[in-house]
């Protein structure tokens, strides 16, 4: 019953057996991440079924980072300040140190100076994914940038960066858009799961990129792990927008569907291209 | 169909033509704001049809202010720091600097020393709109304050002040209360719509700021801004009571209906006097 | 028709009795707390009819902490940084010097360092509540600690510990858990209420302890305070789970039933032993 995906690099029933480990193991998500999106992003993550730990702080980052437990770490530059930036080097190192993947979302990264820079020195440090909008992904491998967080550009658009990205910094690029594209460089997986509603609800790709983490957590196929999480949100979507009269019950729902959303579920229903 | 407010500064129809207008240009709203509300405003101005932009760090919040795209500046001093109100200065530079408008929202002014004077500071600066509660505008009018963020005053018993705050800054003054009071310093605006289930959900009059500073994006008229972001929240908040069975269904449904309220309905149902 | 509890140190009534004295005195809960649950904190405390205070700066922690208003005040550490941990100290100093009640919520201590050693501090300084799961009193009590901010660590396990705190430190320790312990270091309150996706929404037991906070301003006993906080948070559980269909739901069916349930209900309700 899972549709042939033979000819991408992960498969929908991969998807489905990454959902069923992640439900298995719970990783631990470290996120240092931004004051609008926290609580959202640590009730997808409780949703879905991982334990989320925001610890952001310069004395704790790089030790909690190398906690030896399944999981990840995300770094989300939504609201950065010296003293949480500080803290997410520290963490990065400490991921680095011992192994343990780490996701970079360079939140509004080519709008604006700081955290552009700031986006390319974690980037230069290798993380296992990255994740952003076309606009983001574009600004970081030169392009011009949008104006805030939302992307004016489609992913399509920035496929190529997204490759010279994902080659020359060892990581795995996912490129969120009404057609999700993921990349390692070489192979490409496309998502084409979702709603619109999506984008009316603050902290959806904040949150994708801290499930992303968690996936990475799990699995060592970091194309898996971040296609996984996309599918498990995108699909999850869908059913959360039939559910709900605008984006204030869709966002409800939405957590109400990762928590029931089945591994098998995923694999049938994931469109993959 | 639209009742007749030809006494009132601004018109019902006028509510209306501005909330078209907002939802055609979608402005980028840019937020210094607080802990507590910072994903319910981004998801206030998200379901409204706005752009939240959260940018409060000092690297960046001069630079950001100066984007010149439409929209505006929301200041919001719910749980200051000393880095977060070095951010805010520069915002408000930033945005006078380019003619941007910004709103002020004196948190709990009066009740606090140190956020009183930050907030007497920003007002000199002359924002487009002040918004408050009675108590933060009496007390930033010379009167005692409040015991925190919640007011003890009623509109009515500070209009004098909020008139007189208008007047020597330059500013619209915006008292929320049962009956809300606008006033550019001679003409008066009450809208008598809302619900008690507002003072139920925390950050409610905060993201009515932050709605101010978008529809400030869109249209000169300062008081019409004010009353627009006033009339869209409360008449939608009607709707949501009637629907809730509580305030946390309530603010659920809020959402809901920010993202569905046409112009048409804001002009008829808007109650002003 | 209120069960049996003689033999208990508080009665089912008697937390009836303090849910009607916090409806009528709506105590001001001065809340230093994290970035993640900061919105859902305010809101619980909303719905429940307290008014929640965030002040967690330096400048105005101590002078909020000494307002002379019913009420208490929370110290959760859940994201500390250094400038919010030097708040709580001047608000704990501010709390004391003027007899208000604080409630300690050392998220994650035994986990990390720094704030096992900051929860220490404080700890030292005599909340009128400590508040934390079983992995949090068992470390600071001596233990090893948790993986984080969940705990895998039953309530039973760590009862002698919770005593022996509570005894050393005089106040009184809450271990939330399946079955939730109370204790004054002599008496014991067992509260058998709850359902397990309290577990899947993120700050319920930050909540609770910001709860714990505003009882302990309306009445003297602190054991009844916690206990009540603890009924009321877990009997309204139980009829928001009843309600919804997943964690999302849960929540917001959790604020609107906070808002209603009455005294006599939870007097009738709550399951003691």
């Amino acid at each position: 019953m899972t549709p042939d995906t033979s000819s991408t690099p992960v498969r929908a029933g991969d998807l489905g057996g990454a959902l069923a480990a992640f439900r298995e193991a719970s990783p631990l998500v470290h996120c240092l991440t931004n004051i609008v999106v926290a609580q959202w992003t640590a009730n997808v993550l409780l949703a879905a079924g991982a334990a989320p730990a925001m610890v952001d702080n310069t004395h704790e980052a790089g030790e909690f980072a190398r906690v030896p437990v399944p999981g990840g770490v995300l770094v989300n530059l939504g609201t950065p300040q010296d003293h949480t930036v500080a803290a997410m080097r520290l963490a990065v190192a400490g991921a680095n140190e011992t192994g343990r993947p780490w996701v970079l979302d360079p939140v509004a990264a080519g709008g604006l100076g700081w955290r552009t820079a700031v986006a390319r020195e974690l980037l230069a440090q290798r993380p296992a994914i990255l994740r952003g909008n076309a606009s983001e992904i574009g600004a970081l491998a030169g392009g011009a940038g949008g104006r805030g967080v939302d992307s004016t550009d489609a992913p399509e658009q920035v496929l190529d960066a997204a490759r010279h990205l994902a080659r020359t910094h060892g990581t795995v690029v996912a490129v969120s858009g009404p057609l999700d594209h993921l990349t390692d460089g070489d192979g490409l997986v496309r998502i084409g799961n979702g709603h619109p509603w999506l984008t009316r609800v603050t902290g959806v790709g904040c949150a994708l990129g801290a499930l992303m983490a968690g996936f990475a957590g799990v699995t060592d196929d970091r194309l898996l792990a971040a296609a996984a999480a996309t599918g498990l949100l995108t699909v999850a979507a869908e059913d959360a927008a039939a559910a709900a009269s605008g984006p204030g019950s869709f966002a409800v729902m939405l957590l109400d569907r990762l928590s029931t959303l089945t591994a098998r579920e995923l694999s049938e229903r994931v469109r993959l291209s």
